[in-house]
């Protein structure tokens, strides 16, 4: 029973959530040709007026004026609509999606955590689903402004392997843009290789207020790094997932080289913005335990992170 | 073969460190009537000049002038030599302890953690080992200046049961002084039921910030110390120290019923002085995994505490 993919030449992209990963691809994207809307809520009237500005290393742009909406708004149709959305908004993704999603749209989740992808086609079996994880540093300065600073990598697969096809034309959207984009061989091994460093260095980051060379380069911090590291290991197998040899020895390594950097969830807490534990931490040992996996140092952690972000927004 | 305990009725007592806990429990027998020198080191000109406050519901003293030392000086020998440092000085402790100590002479320990008595065994064969645990929440305010807030009990044991004989002198001196001692059943149980409170509460405050009730009162950081204690249980079952039924709930309820309450942990840290991490933290995880077990979430909380600490005190 084979599925034949829609596999449009040069897709067309709505970006929904135009902040510091969604703005810096659909910016990429358009200057590589295609056709690109953007869904915004708090910059809207800013971007509208001012134009959508991406200061990086690839180049400065501002594109004004740009193709800007309002999720309520009339938006045309789109062959790919890439959420770049955080987690902690997924309580309201369904009802933003509904409207952009029609037979054979192609959403592609770039999100961090697990799951996503599960709940995506649950509840859009019309959809096709993709998974992008993304290597990128890069945060917003203001409305409608973000600053690029490092990396932008994209590493691409299909929820259903049947939609294998679908990649090759997003990577040469992304190619034309100057993002190095390339198709991984499994989307749940990248989710969970991508809480290998998300789930040690995105906590901690928040725990010990500290950034990545600070936590790597303390022996016991990097211990500590490391038990966290073990048990996504762990889990990563019990789900089918298993890590290559090496893999964790060359994480660390990488980390080590990275310039210095204040991880996501670090930022968040500091402006006291609501964390994204759920998809990070809290679907992962939810996964680990229907294998029969408990995680009890990562559940440590998870339970003061919790703890933590409850606390730091009841106070703003 | 057995051994006959020296058990003078009415013992004298030199008191090795004089803070919140050796200076209020050195009041309390001399209140009783005891023979009591005190070890000081940084109050030392301010209590010989002014003596020891202990302001206390148990009634406000000042003893002046009272029987002060420095740890050099010529001291009269005692009956019982009370350690009421902190762990964080033990590393100096054999030390002080060298010309204390004679044939017979009685250590009694109110140190928290694990193995202080199995060293001091090893370092003095000579003398006769106690150990004390102690439910007092006390303050030192000021140079030779200590608030007693509430509690006070005292359970004792021998770390030899051949010296359990030693007990009832040192009931009756605490007794006399107003204070609830007890003869406890085995003093391995009793640190490690100590240690159910203090590995939970006192990590938890420094890494979360907050105090018992806090902690007690947020169903997930009470799931996360109901956690940590659960790896006490299983490690004190391991070691030979399976806590009652029951013991757990108890626990919880009595510390849910407990006068709002920083942990000294929290106090040390706000303080900047060093962390009690080594007995309170990696002995336990030292003893459990020669009995093969891991303690993961204390083996996280343990290590972030360690980095906290260093970075703690490298600031001041």
């Amino acid at each position: 029973m084979t599925q034949t993919p829609v596999s449009p030449t040069r897709p067309s992209f709505t970006i929904l959530g135009t902040g510091a990963l969604g703005g810096f691809y659909g910016s990429r994207l358009l200057v590589g040709g295609a056709d690109v809307r953007f869904i915004a809520r708090s910059d809207l009237a800013v971007i509208r007026r001012d134009g959508l500005r991406i200061d990086s290393p690839l180049g400065d742009r501002v594109h004004c004026p740009v193709a800007v909406y309002a999720d309520r708004d009339p938006i045309p149709r789109s062959d790919v609509v890439v959420i770049a959305l955080k987690t902690t908004e997924n309580h309201r993704l369904a009802e933003l999606l509904r409207p952009l999603v029609h037979q054979g749209t192609i959403l592609l989740n770039l999100q961090n955590g697990l799951t996503m992808e599960e709940e995506l086609a649950a509840a859009f079996p019309m959809a096709r689903i993709l998974g992008g994880v993304c290597f990128l540093c890069s945060n917003k300065v203001g409305p409608g402004h973000i600053v690029h600073l490092d990396y932008g990598a994209v590493g691409l697969a299909p929820f259903d392997e049947r939609d294998r096809g679908l990649l090759e034309p997003l990577i040469a959207a992304f190619a034309a843009g100057g993002i190095k984009a390339e198709a991984l061989p499994s989307l749940q091994l990248a989710r969970w290789r991508k809480l290998a460093w998300n789930i040690p260095f995105n906590g901690l980051s928040v725990l010990l207020g500290a950034d990545t060379d600070e936590l790597i380069g303390d022996p016991v911090a990097r211990r500590l790094a490391e038990r966290l590291i073990g048990e996504v290991a762990e889990a990563a197998a019990a789900c089918g997932c298993p890590f290559a040899e090496g893999f964790v020895t060359t994480l660390l390594d990488q980390t080590e080289k990275m310039t210095p950097y204040a991880p996501s969830m670090h930022l968040d807490y500091l402006a006291k913005r609501a964390l994204e534990i759920e998809y990070m931490y809290r679907r992962p040992l939810r996964e680990a335990a229907r294998k029969g996996r408990e995680l009890p140092a990562i559940a440590t952690i998870a339970d003061q992170l919790t703890y933590l972000d409850r606390r730091n927004r009841a106070t703003d």
